[in-house]
């Protein structure tokens, strides 16, 4: 039996780690690092950073997990997400096997929060479902950037009383949903925002959140898109990625 | 000038607790603890071994703020919440000018994340907004307790490429919202969502995350609901008080 520690670092920053965290980081064995390309080598440092605070010195490992290829273009998004997820189950079963004991325990850096817009748990539990290497597996929940953006902007998500809609960018470029006003937009390669200048809309936005390079624009839609996506492609150029999110607000 | 810190602590298990909020916890000079009733007594004793393992021990106070009595049988729900917020940010105002030396740190302890569900910023607002004392603050994220209850059940909010919904009880009782598959509920003294039990929907449910009193129930709403409904009852008549949040899921 191998265990698994599925553990939630937060937004980049890493005193966004918790103390149970913490505790996590300094049982772990092995840590296993899903590669996610550019991102993941700006954030080696980050990474660490936060294993040589909390890790156990000299006892711990790492093993950089190299993402099978992903069909980006494929027109069914969930399918092609669920094709490479096999992929990369398989693939990671394979290393868990060759690089952690049998009894060893290993660990898994989640930025944010492993519950959102994360795949890590899914890929375990398609190991699990494939009941060829037996493992357990536990969540320590992180920081996620949503709340890293609410926190450094001091706004609520919620209004009072009010419901709140997490989407992705895709979503929101196929139109504002009904009977919501306060959206957290996601994974959001081209700003699907701007397409709603013209509406009564304030926004919060953030990028690089909890980073020496976090940067935070807000206003009203119409007033802020432009320097919002000058700003968004500027810092795309320079690092190579981006990762930002923001919360819009219907606000007549 | 007055600073004040908004420090989300986490859903209740005082391991939640963030290296920003440990640091920020040592900082702070005088404690105010906005009273939330029998809940708020329950929570003395995680508050208290979170100050004693984080605060600077022999030099920071506590002071507990009433809240003003809240209408509860308003029907207009949002404008009964706007007149308390009032009430309550004189109320605070005059506690803070009282209790708060010019140049202090004053703390707010907020259980969860201060973005979700909780009136801490709002009621500072107010007091910014009116102009009459001098104040800076800062806010401080933490795990809140839909994070706690993902990572207890082992589940993502979203599913792959799709958007999640929190809401309140009251709204979940109006209808299930169109358009939209994973819903988190907060805030329902009724359990709004039995109401939907012959539809095919999953339910992760769980009460006092993170607390040694934890409850967790998950699976067929239709199998579980009476479950739920009968624990959270008999939980409710043997501590005064509630607290709860759930995911359900539509799963066909």
């Amino acid at each position: 039996m191998r265990e698994l520690l599925v553990i939630g670092v937060g937004a980049g920053d890493p005193d966004h780690v918790t103390m149970q965290a913490v505790q996590a980081l300094h049982t772990v064995d092995v840590f296993f690092v899903l590669d996610k390309g550019p991102a993941t080598a700006d954030l080696t440092e980050a990474r660490r950073q936060i294993l040589e605070r909390f890790a156990r010195p000299e006892r711990h490992r790492e093993v950089l997990v190299a993402d099978p290829p992903r069909d980006r273009a494929a027109t069914d998004y969930p399918d092609a997400v669920r094709l490479w997820r096999d992929a990369r189950a398989e693939l990671l079963e394979r290393v868990l096997r060759a690089e952690l004991a049998d009894g060893g325990r290993g660990g898994f850096l989640v930025w944010g929060d492993p519950s959102l817009y994360d795949g890590t748990i899914r890929v375990l539990d398609t190991i699990v479902a494939r009941g060829v290497l037996p493992l357990e597996y536990q969540v320590i929940p992180g920081i996620s950037s949503v709340q890293a953006l609410a926190a450094r902007h001091r706004v609520t998500l919620n209004r009072v009383a009010g419901a709140v809609h997490v989407t992705t960018g895709r979503r929101l470029a196929d139109g504002l949903p009904e009977g919501v006003d306060d959206l957290v937009v996601m994974l959001d390669a081209r700003f699907a925002a701007k397409a709603y200048r013209d509406q009564q809309i304030d926004i919060y936005w953030g990028a690089y959140l909890g980073t020496p390079d976090e940067v935070l624009i807000s206003g009203r839609l119409g007033e802020v898109v432009d320097r919002i996506e000058r700003t968004r492609n500027e810092l795309r150029e320079r690092k190579g990625w981006i990762m930002d999110t923001y919360l819009i607000r219907r606000n007549p």
